[in-house]
């Protein structure tokens, strides 16, 4: 719940994944017993995005918050302020939960 | 039928499967029994569209309902609200039918 | 003949197959003893085009109609309507004939 | 001798091989001992040319009637007219000869 | 502590490793027991940029000082005045702490 | 010496081989018995240039009678006139003599 | 110190190792022992730089008699003026001492 003091660079955010007692909330279920399903997670940091081609930012579609569906495999695991994260690219998240 | 509360993100599209005994309807057969045969799906979600060069967001080109084909091992299942989905790129769609 | 109710997305095309009796028509022959040499056909349906770097759709090349000639591999069967049918890109396509 | 009624798409051309007894026309022998050596041959059809990132068309640079280096295993083997020809793109043309 | 009279070239960037017993600091911990998470360190000095597709140098987003997350991989290690450091692509750093 | 009737298409350049005894003038002497060293050669024909991402023609930078050197693999061996030359683009070849 | 009558094409430099005896000058100490480490060279050629995307070309970053960095098994060796030097590509080099 407590933001953490890491600012990801670029088009990278950093997931807390939800454990699976949370997941059956809101109704939505992921079964955990398949290999390579996506798991869920939710936003905690936000890069300030990637430059296109003209050189401008593009601010990422994700923020802080959003629960997100991303690949199994997906991300670096990282421990930051005593708490087990994800570091990933945007690209990696599926799509917004809620 | 029911929407599904999940919002894929860029040009991801979610995809609800036909089962066989649907896929008489209006003609189109499409055969189970050769592997690698493309699919039948309907559109149940669509994501805002992906960034072209210059930074415009492109619609996507299907929309909620189409019926679609899409490649046998295209996408990445998921259970949404109970529901086994599939997630994957617009580009994995070959057509639309009707 | 009967025009299939499937549209191609983006640059894909649907193509029909030339049976062998009819490839002699024309005096266009090719041989189909030999492996991996390209097959006649006919465009039954093209997609609205792809984008270009602008965002902007090019109309592809071919037309409903068009005879063409097209690698031996290309292509993903699918059956339509009740007929087997070739759905690929324009790019496999390597030219029209007449 | 006589044009082909085929239409290249694209930057794809079509070439006739120069059997070896014409080789010596002009002063060019190409060794046919040598493997992967290039190959001599005549344009007889070419396609209007590919599109660069504008959208433009850029005709291509051959025309035919040229005669052309071309690598060994350059392009795809074809019988139109009753005649063995070779389509391949503008790209394996190595330079006009004379 | 004392800045190196090495100018990495483009958008490389010099980084010093932080050592174990500085991790606790700040609160932020790095298991250093699991292979291939990230580690770790203190950019030293930064390229001037890489030049986007318009010719325009983009400044990095690093600037000396910063503490900063990098693969356990990254890099390549160099001798400067007597110190061993990182020279590595700014792409290579995940993002800042602090 | 005499020129030759061939004109390479687009970036491609005729490079003529220059023989050992030959190396020795004006102080440039590469050793022969390392494998993967670069070669001397002359260029005996260049191509108009290739298009630029807006269509431009960009002229090349070797002209006819730039002694150059290139890789020992580089290019592709063809007899035009009588004479061994090799054709290859003008990024294999890394710079030019005297 | 006599500058070689070699002219690199495009973003291609020239180096020449500096010797084991000279690198401690300055305070920067390079090991030679462990592998893949970078090494010290001065720039004695450049090239007039490459061309960006509108055809521009963009002068080098490097210049003549630039203490620089670049990776062990960079560039392709060459004897110039009886001198053993390296011809590579500005993207090789790592940074600038000094």
């Amino acid at each position: 719940m407590a933001s953490t003091n890491f600012r990801p660079l670029h088009d990278r955010v950093v997931v807390r994944r939800v454990e699976s007692e949370e997941k059956t909330k809101g109704g939505i279920i992921i079964p955990d017993t398949a290999k390579e399903k996506p798991q869920e997670g939710e936003i905690v940091a936000v890069g300030s995005g990637a430059r296109d081609e003209s050189g401008k930012i593009v601010a990422l579609d994700v923020k802080v918050g959003d629960r997100v569906l991303f690949g199994k495999w997906s991300g670096t695991e990282v421990k930051l302020n005593g708490e087990d994260l994800l570091i990933m690219k945007e690209a990696d998240i599926m799509g917004i939960i809620g």
